[in-house]
């Protein structure tokens, strides 16, 4: 394997899958600096809120990123389950979904519902990643649209280490703010797997392989690349681009 | 005006035009600290090939950005000024266009022409920040669209302030290497005439005016987050993302 995951063979379903998680030991956001900071509980109140108002603009647009797959979807009772996601995201009407369940972390955190909700502090870079997985999902292949959402096979590993670091070491927040996280680690390995049965069935040749690979790269480029823009306006060197967040005054 | 250029009332024309120059003052990334860098000599030659490198992206999606909104434009006249752009940036097979031009400025400052045109050591912030400049052009209004080519009301600015600097301080830079800038300074002024008389004529009210100033202002966005991408992995902290372009040996 080289160091940017070319393919020079077609892999049978289970060495695949090894390289998809070899993509992510490498290239998921777990090794990003600013999650490092977050897990040694070295991040200010300040730097938590800009990155659960920031996060927020992704979890905002997961529904209509679902949507987009579900419409480009033929296969009808692949549609039945991939509408769960919207659903886990969007709740029911009754009980809330994961975009609720952020915005209770961003209030949690001491951030205005109304404020998070109109992203207007967001950083640029942040809509853009955002942006970015929309076009993905809506430009490139349906393969390669199911497998940016493989990302998920990591998110228990960084959902494990996350919320238990914050209930140790942020003492300001509590479980029910980190409310969250507790049901995407049960979504997300049923997630992961109707999306790895599409692959398996739909990525047969060393070509369809790397497509798979490329989009997973490419997701763990948009996930990581919004943590570098956090990093850079709010740990180091601390420059906020005009007009977002700013928690200090006179910055 | 407040801090985020919300209008209150309908404004003349020549009052608009105000606003924009003041978009301009406030967000154009003339002020932004990579830019004072480079125009101070601050930055050394492998931070240089950084910005050419990733710019180098940029430049590259100009003529495709063009022909998206030459493809919306339903006016004959128009398209044909709105097609000088392409020709600017693509050439006409004899003399070189704006992309060549820039391969030039990359390779003169010691980078590889075939790893410079295939992108692939570029910032994945640098790709988002193309990709939103293309889904801007492609799914908003066509005002909007025109709109935000309006950065070019201030770029003879930066490429004066920029060129002169570099050729005083950047002694291994030569006059033949910023080649690419001094058709620019023609072709810009005559750009904006064409892009401000379309706004003049179809914002006329409160609520385009608005979209043309916001327009203007996410296009100041794009531009100032490729650079924010820039300082964040080549200036301070210094943290290149996994697979980009890596000056330093061991980084």
């Amino acid at each position: 394997m080289t160091p940017d995951f070319r393919l020079d063979r077609t892999l049978a379903a289970a060495e695949l899958e090894d390289v998809l998680r070899q993509v992510g030991a490498e290239r998921y956001h777990i090794r990003h600096p600013f999650h490092r900071l977050m897990v040694e509980g070295r991040l200010t109140r300040e730097q938590m809120q800009a990155w659960a108002l920031n996060r927020y603009c992704y979890q905002a647009v997961i529904p209509r990123k679902d949507a987009i797959i579900l419409s480009r979807i033929e296969d009808r009772a692949l549609r039945l389950s991939w509408r769960e996601r919207i659903l886990d995201h969007d709740g029911d009407g009754a009980s809330p979904g994961g975009i609720e369940r952020w915005m209770r972390l961003a209030t949690g955190l001491g951030l205005d519902a109304q404020t998070v909700a109109s992203q207007r502090l967001a950083l640029p870079a942040t809509r853009f990643c955002v942006g970015a997985y929309l076009t993905l999902v809506e430009k490139r292949t349906l393969l390669e649209a199911i497998a940016s959402s493989l990302t998920e096979m990591f998110s228990p590993e960084v959902i494990g280490e996350r919320v238990s670091a914050i209930l140790e070491r942020y003492p300001y927040v509590d479980a029910d703010t980190l409310d969250y996280f507790t049901p995407r680690l049960a979504q997300a390995p049923r997630d992961v797997d109707v999306a790895l049965a599409y692959v398996r069935e739909h990525a047969r040749t060393m070509e369809t392989q790397q497509l798979v690979v490329d989009a997973l790269i490419a997701k763990c480029e948009i996930l990581w690349t919004m943590l570098d823009a956090l990093y850079f306006s709010y740990v180091e060197p601390g420059i906020t681009p005009p007009g977002a967040f700013a928690p200090e005054a006179g910055r």
